[in-house]
């Protein structure tokens, strides 16, 4: 088992530990599946639903808004309705355009320790990503800002567990033309992590793309060659790719920057309700997407995701981390190594608060998307409330639930120091082993020290006043922004970067385009 | 997927919803895993282990305290030293005990369609056992008392998911010597799932397996053929069997009874600090007490018995649902198939209240268990606190969390009406699926539809005062109670049942031996 960087101060310390030591588990920087993946589906099955999305693919077409992506689609050999703007695409064409999807991905970051590869057995997480709101236990929810959106990238930087930042929250009191030059700024400075880009238009991604190529100190030639940041595409489903998603995708392919195409595919609302008619769809969703991707630059970086779930059928409200979404995210899996595509899939729950049903969905999530094959888990902390807030709690607990994956992943050890045999011959019949050699060798890196987990005896956990884990993930929370520093920069990339978006902003920032 | 029988009412009607329903899910009433286990250990280390195993049980022993069971072991070829009572035990008797083990074991229940199967692929749920303390939101942590046994007994009749009965709280306010009349009759009355009985010494067995084939109506040769009913038998960590743990082996082998024997290996405590250690004590003293029952009775019903877990080393408390907890209940179900005996495992956590932490350390129980392999998942339903206190509502969280895991194990069925093409063209792009016929034929039972998460949006979620899933699964757990009626019962065996606890009353009961 590798080396532990552990905190110190324990149980009677939790609350004036220096949490600085959390932020320095470095073996939770790469992650590793060691387990073969669950499951749920025959090869037949997986076979079934892959002839099943090409049929949609040739018979009932997919609807594109983007005319030079009509363009592209029609020179690589598609039939398009110059009319209706349906596009048909042959098995064929998704086969040869999906050999060119790179199997891995390397993850360029600004710390090249904190570089990564995407694909394979490897596990990237990013965090919450998208909602309008933020909470914390203090001043409840309320619409994102800037600050919060700051707070939120500090979180992100403050646990190795967390590899990509992302969209964390919508800084909603940011002027629309600016707010990409503000988000892609704060992920800069702020951060040394995988930095997430909207596509939300010509204009905004080519800012975006500057800074973190300044950030990065990157030549315009380097900066093509390997990706820096990333973003996600949702198709309109069912099956619809709308203007600035088809910009998006082609902008990303032409820079060779990683673009992750998510379907979101509830099932019995934009999708069939039974799982797999709603997973045929996505399929389909997602294979013209990274087609469209490789049309444009065959070999660009991109992601399979998976996301899947379904509806309460009585109210039509979304729900996740249910048994069908756990179903999907395993025959996810199954699909995306079926075409040997980096699978994304995401830590969702449905709650409003960071309750046992947050935690709980959570858990499903987490254990099937893991334990299925996912390669990168968006949305692994802060999301709560079906994606509309960014909880600040939710986040700490994550990053526990997270890190225990983690150590799970070690695996289990088995020679003669682990087994102990000596041990249990000097502890002999009816004794203890707190004293034991053995022990004492061991006893400070042996276990997993939650952050948040609290395992006081009830007396004790009485007379402190009962915190339950929402208050004790708010305390970690708080000491996480006090203890913040952020990652050295150098002054003159410092200044580039704001000297570019001081440009930018007086020269008017860039409109998103729909 | 079979046909399922869904609560009505469904969001807004959630609070006044008939519970009756939820009873009537009988596809829960056996589980079946579909999946492969998911496997820490490879074949070298699962042997490892075993072999470690062995060398405990030869060369250092288990010291047992019990004359008559040393006699068994001494007659069955293990060597036992007269003055320090170790009992020293051969690899070879080891594997040719284990050889006589029975793999899967009929449970049988007063009521038939009750009745199941366990090992194999089945998995069976037991309630929360053996807390001293109660808990609910209303009332707080007190201690236990027969009317919180029957009302635990009520709640686990309440719920298909929950198989087997258990001695779900300690009932304090019960002298004694009529403690096991008490709980016995409370089983066998207010449900007719398979019951537990404690082996607290000779007598108090006798009258509790007497009042079982009472309930059952059993001969006595027909109770010795089948097993009615089942104890746990914990080892004394490291390394011993005292005088009532073997003298329920002994007896629940003589009835032909189920005997899960569970070693408390506690890594740090009880056992060695690393786990691999701590396994091959639990295999060891696993191993031999499973051996002491076959040589009493070979074929006696048995299960093998996972509790290993891991302590906080800053404190010295226990710890449960831990990544540690996770690799243990992974290997142990690795070493049940080793030995083709069934596995038990249990559902747990260290939280003082139903909060975030219950729910998290709970799944990181259950998924690993039940995707381990598990056949009897004891602690299914209730337990909180390490286990020192049974918690309705975490009672009824619990049943949420393996009612989920049943529907998942439902599969994915994928044919051409589930691929759904029809209904994919018939809504075309941009559309949505609430409408289809595809959809209106399914959507009343598509989907698993719980009783504590709460889906409703935020904004309905805060006009109803925001409760929590606490509060939530306490409505669900109050409701269950109100609605609760016993199952039917002839009144002639009920007379049988209550004149022979009246004349055991009468006669003084029994006490516990230790």
């Amino acid at each position: 088992m590798a080396q532990r960087t552990r905190r110190s101060g324990g149980r009677s310390g939790r609350q004036q530990s220096d949490l600085s030591t959390v932020r320095n588990t470095s073996h939770y920087r790469r992650l590793r599946n060691p387990f073969g993946p669950i499951e749920i589906l025959s090869a037949d099955e997986v076979e079934a639903i892959h002839q099943a999305s090409l049929t949609i693919l040739e018979e009932i077409g997919i609807k594109v808004l983007h005319a030079a992506a009509r363009g592209v689609y029609q020179r690589a050999g598609a039939l398009v309705d110059p009319e209706t703007h349906i596009v048909r695409i042959g098995g064929d064409l998704i086969e040869t355009f999906m050999a060119s999807v790179p199997p891995t991905v390397s993850l360029h970051c600004r710390n090249l320790e904190r570089s990564l590869e995407l694909g394979g057995r490897n596990i990237a997480v990013a965090a919450v990503g998208g909602p309008p709101n933020v909470s914390d236990r203090e001043r409840g929810r309320r619409p994102g800002t800037g600050k919060d959106f700051r707070d939120l990238v500090r979180m992100a930087q403050s646990f190795d567990i967390v590899h990509l930042l992302s969209p964390s929250v919508e800084p909603l009191d940011v002027e629309l033309r600016f707010r990409h030059l503000e988000v892609t700024r704060a992920q800069s400075v702020l951060s040394d992590k995988f930095p997430f880009v909207f596509a939300r238009g010509v204009g905004q991604t080519a800012d975006a793309l500057e800074i973190v190529r300044i950030a990065q100190q990157a030549s315009p030639e380097d900066f093509a060659s390997e990706a820096r940041c990333y973003t996600v595409i949702n198709a309109n489903s069912p099956l619809q790719l709308d203007v600035p998603m088809c910009q998006g995708i082609i902008d990303f392919a032409n820079a060779g920057q990683l673009m992750v195409l998510t379907p979101f595919t509830l099932a019995g609302a934009m999708a069939p309700v039974t799982i797999a008619g709603a997973l045929a769809q996505q399929n389909a969703e997602a294979l013209a997407g990274l087609c469209l991707s490789q049309m444009v630059n065959p070999g660009a970086p991109v992601c399979y995701g998976g996301f899947t779930s379904n509806v309460d059928m009585k109210s039509g409200a979304p729900a996740f981390g249910t048994p069908e979404y756990v179903k999907a995210a395993l025959a996810s899996g199954q699909l995306c190594r079926r075409y040997n595509v980096p699978y994304r899939s995401s830590n969702v729950n449905a709650s409003n608060t960071p309750d046992a049903q947050a935690a709980y969905e959570s858990q499903m999530a987490i254990w099937s998307t893991l334990m299925g094959g996912c390669n990168l888990l968006m949305h692994g902390a802060g999301w709560l409330e079906g994606g509309l807030t960014a909880s600040f709690e939710k986040f700490v607990m994550d990053v526990d639930m997270l890190q225990m994956m983690a150590e799970v992943f070690t695996g289990l050890p088995v020679d003669t120091k682990e087994l102990a045999l000596d041990a249990i011959r000097e502890v002999g019949q009816g004794g203890h082993f707190f004293g034991a050699a053995h022990t004492l060798d061991r006893y400070s890196s042996a276990f997993y020290e939650p952050i948040v987990s609290d395992w006081r005896n009830y007396e004790t956990w009485d007379e402190a006043g009962r915190p339950d884990a929402y208050e004790r993930a708010h305390s970690v929370y708080k000491q996480t922004l006090e203890a913040f520093e952020p990652p050295p920069i150098e002054q003159a990339v410092l200044e580039e970067i704001d000297s570019f978006v001081e440009r930018r902003t007086a020269e008017g920032g860039a409109l998103p385009e729909s």
